[in-house]
């Protein structure tokens, strides 16, 4: 079946049979694009990452700063995608089978030449100092998550030796956190074209929107927003609001933490180990941020008192 | 901070600062325990899975067919935790540093002697014919998911020469697949409780419920769902429905290809690639199942048309 739209854009046209009560009709419906990318540094082939197309380059960078290989764009040398033959007209299957190949091909961690085409799902990063890369602890430290469930066991070791704990003591409004739904509610185009994407997006303390990104992994939105951060040669975060458009996992946390930020708000729920590792790492979390309502499960004393404002004090900063 | 509930269950309690419009108060709160869980097979660790405490066994029996290791009962000789000390009363976070020491410390696949405790983190498979166990197969195969975004690549090829397509032609009505969020709202207990879980749930094609598992990973509940019906000597589920609380993608898709499973449902999105990979699977993939509508999209065939039940046709089987 031919596709109307690039394989690389975020979302697919597909033939769906809708039942509506008693209607019940053949339409096209858009579902979000789901397809691999493999992340190769220095031509070595480190993960392949169900994302949804768009912005490859930030979730391949803000993937190496979540894993620790990365601190700053200056470890950076170039990323750039590594495009292999996709037939139009073809079945998406025998494509994916394709894609595959070509994931296969460039196993033995030789990059084949680069074509320069922006649509691939294959992506290099070339680093500045690549004699201090050590792809053994790399992948050893490649992980998932508690939404899909499976982690190399190094990986819950290095997360508490990489990342320092957060010590600086920002404040803001409650009020600054209640309105950050409603901003990015405008803002999320694919989600609604489509349904399927967790959404991500970066705010300062005034509540300022700075980027979104959407994906149908929310860690992958996670990356492309910490990737967004790295290449603008904004990180540390230390002065910003990461709002999750779902749940808050331990590895959503951590994540956070690689990029320094101090503040993470979720508008469902979440998990036990969520809320003890931002204990434990100075961040302030938030969860169930909807309408008028919201929870503090850590670093409650970044969020400034409701009592203090209604005496209209001025002396809202210790 | 001690803890009330003990490690293994499927809640915890934690302190909360509630801003509620002008009210703000301090109260305890509920969540989902995401812990991690290190899936063994004849003593060598094979994944660590955070997960929610609670069915760990057939957690890891779920895991391990879905993996492709494992197709029938008859298969395993045992699956039993093996225990070290948690001590109760001290900080969870070093908790979560003693069970990763003891994680490590089994991580050389010797198996330390079983305790039988049945609140441990670790759990250990013991198989009919371990000789025929690769371990370093099942390690490559090892994959994660879009809602994560990291796998390793054998696994995207595994899935497609390991599981068969279904070929069955079970066909069922669509009142039935409308029926079933009803089923799980009231079963849906721990979400109840935390908001923070995914469930997933499995039905006969009456629409009969036969299983909920809940998780705060969307894979390890379909994995529990997968090991009930392993330890229950009722694999493949060739005439099943699986019902998911959340989106579906790619890896879901595969899970229950794996068990055999002709019709996946969920609540929300499908992306690109579940729908792909349902189609060229011979899988039902029904989204957006909400009130009486629902979206299909792939083996519409399965679903009966509305305009022959209209008719009151009794030629509905072809």
């Amino acid at each position: 079946m031919k596709n109307s739209l690039s394989p690389s854009r975020p979302v697919r046209e597909v033939g769906v049979r809708r039942i509506n009560g008693s209607a019940e009709t053949e339409e096209k419906d858009c579902l979000a694009a789901e397809e691999p990318l493999e992340i190769r540094v220095e031509g070595h082939s480190v993960a392949i990452v169900m994302r949804t197309p768009g912005e490859d380059r930030e979730l391949a960078a803000g993937f190496l700063v979540t894993e620790g290989l990365v601190h700053a764009a200056s470890d950076l040398v170039e990323i750039r995608h590594q495009s292999h033959c996709l037939l139009p007209g073809r079945n998406r299957n025998s494509r994916l089978k394709e894609e595959i190949e070509a994931v296969r091909g460039g196993e033995d961690s030789r990059i084949a030449p680069e074509t320069g085409l922006s649509d691939g799902n294959v992506i290099n990063v070339r680093l500045r100092n690549p004699e201090s890369f050590d792809l053994k602890k790399l992948t050893r430290h490649v992980f998932t998550s508690s939404s899909c469930g499976i982690c190399s066991k190094a990986s819950i070791e290095a997360v508490r030796q990489q990342f320092p704990p957060i010590e600086d003591s920002c404040e803001l409004e409650p009020q600054v956190l209640l309105g950050l739904p409603q901003s990015i509610a405008s803002a999320q185009e694919t989600f609604k074209r489509t349904g399927g994407l967790h959404a991500c997006a970066l705010f300062d303390l005034t509540g300022r929107l700075l980027v979104l990104r959407e994906d149908v992994g929310r860690h992958n939105a996670l990356d492309k927003v910490v990737g967004w951060a790295l290449l603008g040669e904004r990180l540390p975060l230390r002065r910003h609001i990461v709002l999750l458009s779902g749940r808050a996992s331990f590895e959503m946390m951590q994540k956070a933490l690689a990029a320094g930020i101090p503040i993470v708000a979720a508008i469902s729920a979440p998990s036990s180990l969520a809320a003890e590792f931002a204990q434990d790492s100075g961040q302030t979390l938030v969860g169930f941020l909807r309408g008028e309502r919201m929870n503090i499960y850590a670093g409650a004393g970044r969020v400034r008192q409701l009592a203090r404002l209604r005496q209209g004090s001025a002396i809202m900063t210790s």
